[in-house]
C-alpha cells in the first residue's frame, strides 16, 4: 500500500479535480503490474495495473489508495475491471468519500466474492487527497495558507517592498505547493502592490493542471496589464454584486459575492463557490487583512510558513491582521504538522486546533 | 578529547567566572583519569584527573580542553603539575585567550620535552567558553538574547499579558540558559510590567551558580518590593548619573553610565562593567526595546528564539524595535546555528551575520 500511496502521489500536479490514486498488483512480494491515475479523463490507477499484470491478476491482490469506483463516469467502473480480472483480495486504504456511492465499490466486489480489507495507511492516503475529501464532505475546498516571514513576523517593509524575505530554496519549494491546489487565493491589494503572477514555475519536463487564479476583489480594483489578466492561467474575481466593472473586466470570469456585515464580501460564498468550481485545494497567498480575515472566520486549514533568518523590525509589515484578543486564553492555538529546514529558512505547517468551518450554510452561498 | 569536552560540560552551571575545563588521562584506549573544573578556587580539571590516575600517568597522554596554566593563580600551575606526573604527551583543544599567556602553559611543557598537539576540536572547545573568550578577547560578555514569540512575531497582548505563549519544556528549558549564564539582563519596564524573579529554578539536586541580575534602569524606576531586591540572587542597577536614588535602592548594587546622545544609557558601557565584574555570558531577557537597542547598537551575539505555535494577531507587542530599514538589502541577516523541537515549540539559535561590536573603546566605558 506505501507503494501504492508513492505511484497515487505521482498524479500530484496533474489529477484535477480528480483523487491522486495508486494501485499495485501483487502476489506475495511480486509486484505484478502498477498503475495511477494522471489526469481527468483518462483511466483510472486500477487499468493501468491491470494492464500491466495481464492474465497474472488472476488470484492475485490488488492494493489500492481509495475505493474503486462502482458507476459509470468518464471510464467504466474500475470494481468491475477488477472482478473480471479474477483478482482474488482487494486491500483498500480510504472508502469513498461520496455519500452515496461510499461502499458501493465494495459491495460489488463482495458480491462478486472477492475479499476486500479496508483502512491499511487511511490517514496517509486521507492526506494525499486533503482538498479532494474536504470539497466532497464539507462542500468547500482545503485551505492552505502560505506565509513568508521574518524572524519578527514581518512580512514587508512599510513601503510593501518584501523581495525576498526568504531563500531561493524555499520559493523554489512554493511553487510545488502552488502546483498541488486547484486554486491560487490571493486580494486584489496584492495585485496592485506586487503585481504577481500567481503562475506555477515548475522545471520544464514537470507537467501540471495550472491552478485558477481567484481574486478577492471587492471594488475591482485590478488594474488593465495586471499578470493575473493574462492568458498563462484562468482567473476569477471575487467583487461586491454592486461594484462596477471597469471595461478590461467586462470579458473576465468574475462572481458577485454578498458583502457581509463588516463590508467585505462573504469568504464562505467564495469558498463555496471555488467547490462548485472542482477545487479541491486553495493556496492562499495574499497580504495580513485576507490571510487574517480568512483564519478569523475559521477558513484556514492549514498554515504553511517559511521563517528567514532575518528581522525587519516593528516597523515593517505585520504577518496576520486579527481582531484583538481580550486574555492569552484566547489565542489562536495551532498544532505543528511538520517542521523543517529549507534552504536557510525554516518552514513550519500547523493546523489549528479548533475545528475549522465545515459545511457552509446554503443561505450563506451567494455566489452568482 | 570528545569525551573530556563532556566532562568540561558538566561545570556548565557552576565554573562562573572560570572557564569550563576538562581532562582525560589514557594510555591508547586506556583512560587511566578523569577530571573537570567544579567550581572557581577548586582545583582544575587536570588535577583530579592526574589524582585519579595516580602513577599509571606516566608516559601516558592527557587531553585538555583548555591549555594548561602555566601561573600561580588561586591554584598552582597544572602544566608543572603534568610535568612531574611524567605525561608523555599532552593534546590541548584550544590555546589560553589572555593574549600575555597564550602559549606559555605549551612553551613550559614542550620546554619540559613533552609533546605537546593543539587544535583537536578546537570549535567546540571555544563554544563551550564561549563568554570567557569574549569577556577576555573583546573586553566585553557574550550576549544572548531569549525570545519568547507566537508564530506572528508577538511576545505579549496588547495589554501586556504574556503568560504563557511558550509550553512548559520551552520555560524549562530556559532555566538551563539563564544556569550557564554569569548574569540575566533585564530592563525596569520589563520589572514593571511582570516583576520577574529573573532567578534560575533548576531541579533540586542540581548545582549552579546564581547569575548576577542586571538591570538597566536609566531613571531608577524599581519600586520597593519588587522581587529582583529579594536575597535569591545578587543584582546590580544602571541608571543615569543625574537619576535620583530611591530610599529602597540606596543600598543596592548600582552603576551611574553615561546617557547617549539618544537619551538612554551607554549599552557598551553596561556591558563593559559587566566583564569587569567577571561576567562571561549574559543571558537577556527583556521586552523589544532592550532588545532592539542591543541589537541596532551591534551588540547581540545570539538570539535564542522560542517560536509558539499560536498567534497573537497584529494588535498584540512586537517581538523587536528596531529603526526603521530604508529598504530590503539592509534587512538584518541571521545565521541560524541550531533549529530543534522544545515540546510544541520551536527553538531557533541564530548569529547576525555582520560582525558584532567588539573591543569597547575606553572613551565609552563610563561606569563608575
Amino acid at each position: 500500500m506505501a507503494h501504492a500511496l508513492r505511484l497515487a502521489e505521482k498524479g500530484l500536479y496533474t489529477t484535477q479535480p480528480n483523487p491522486r490514486v495508486g494501485c499495485v498488483i501483487a502476489r506475495g512480494e511480486t509486484v505484478l503490474g502498477t498503475g495511477w491515475h494522471q489526469q481527468a479523463g483518462e483511466p483510472h490507477a486500477e487499468v493501468f495495473a491491470l494492464r500491466e499484470a495481464g492474465e497474472s491478476a488472476r488470484g492475485a491482490t490488488a492494493y489500492v489508495t481509495l475505493e474503486p469506483c462502482a458507476h459509470f463516469g468518464r471510464t467504466p467502473p474500475c470494481a468491475d475491471a477488477l472482478i473480471a480480472a479474477g483478482v482474488g483480495r482487494v486491500v483498500i486504504a480510504h472508502e469513498d468519500p461520496f455519500d452515496k456511492v461510499s461502499g458501493a465499490g465494495i459491495e460489488k466486489l463482495r458480491a462478486a466474492g472477492i475479499g476486500v480489507q479496508l483502512g491499511l495507511l487511511r490517514d496517509a492516503a486521507h492526506d494525499l487527497n486533503v482538498g479532494f475529501f474536504s470539497r466532497i464532505q464539507r462542500g468547500r475546498p482545503w485551505v492552505r495558507a502560505k506565509l513568508a516571514m521574518s524572524l519578527d513576523g514581518r512580512t514587508a517593509l512599510a513601503d510593501g517592498s518584501s523581495k525576498w524575505i526568504t531563500g531561493e530554496a524555499a520559493r523554489a519549494d512554493v511553487q510545488r505547493w502552488r502546483a498541488r491546489a486547484s486554486a491560487i487565493l490571493s486580494a486584489s491589494g496584492t495585485v496592485l502592490a506586487d503585481d504577481p503572477r500567481l503562475t506555477v514555475r515548475l522545471p520544464e519536463h514537470e507537467r501540471f493542471v495550472p491552478p485558477l487564479r481567484a481574486i478577492v476583489d471587492t471594488a475591482l480594483r485590478t488594474p488593465a496589464g495586471a499578470h493575473v489578466l493574462d492568458a498563462a492561467a484562468p482567473t476569477v474575481f471575487f467583487h461586491a454584486p454592486d461594484a462596477p466593472v471597469p471595461g478590461h473586466l467586462a470579458n473576465a470570469t468574475r462572481a458577485a459575492i454578498r458583502r457581509e456585515d463588516g463590508g467585505g464580501i462573504d469568504l464562505h460564498a467564495v469558498l463555496h463557490w471555488l467547490a462548485l468550481h472542482d477545487v479541491n485545494e486553495v493556496h492562499v497567498e495574499a497580504g495580513p487583512v485576507l490571510c487574517g480575515a480568512l483564519l478569523a472566520a475559521g477558513l484556514v486549514d492549514e498554515l504553511l510558513v517559511y521563517i528567514a533568518p532575518v528581522l525587519l523590525g516593528d516597523s515593517a509589515r505585520p504577518m496576520l491582521h486579527l481582531p484583538p484578543l481580550d486574555d492569552m486564553a484566547s489565542r489562536w492555538k495551532l498544532r505543528t504538522v511538520d517542521r523543517r529546514q529549507i534552504g536557510d529558512d525554516t518552514r513550519l505547517q500547523l493546523r489549528p486546533t479548533a475545528p475549522t468551518a465545515t459545511h457552509v450554510a446554503p443561505a450563506k452561498a451567494g455566489a452568482q
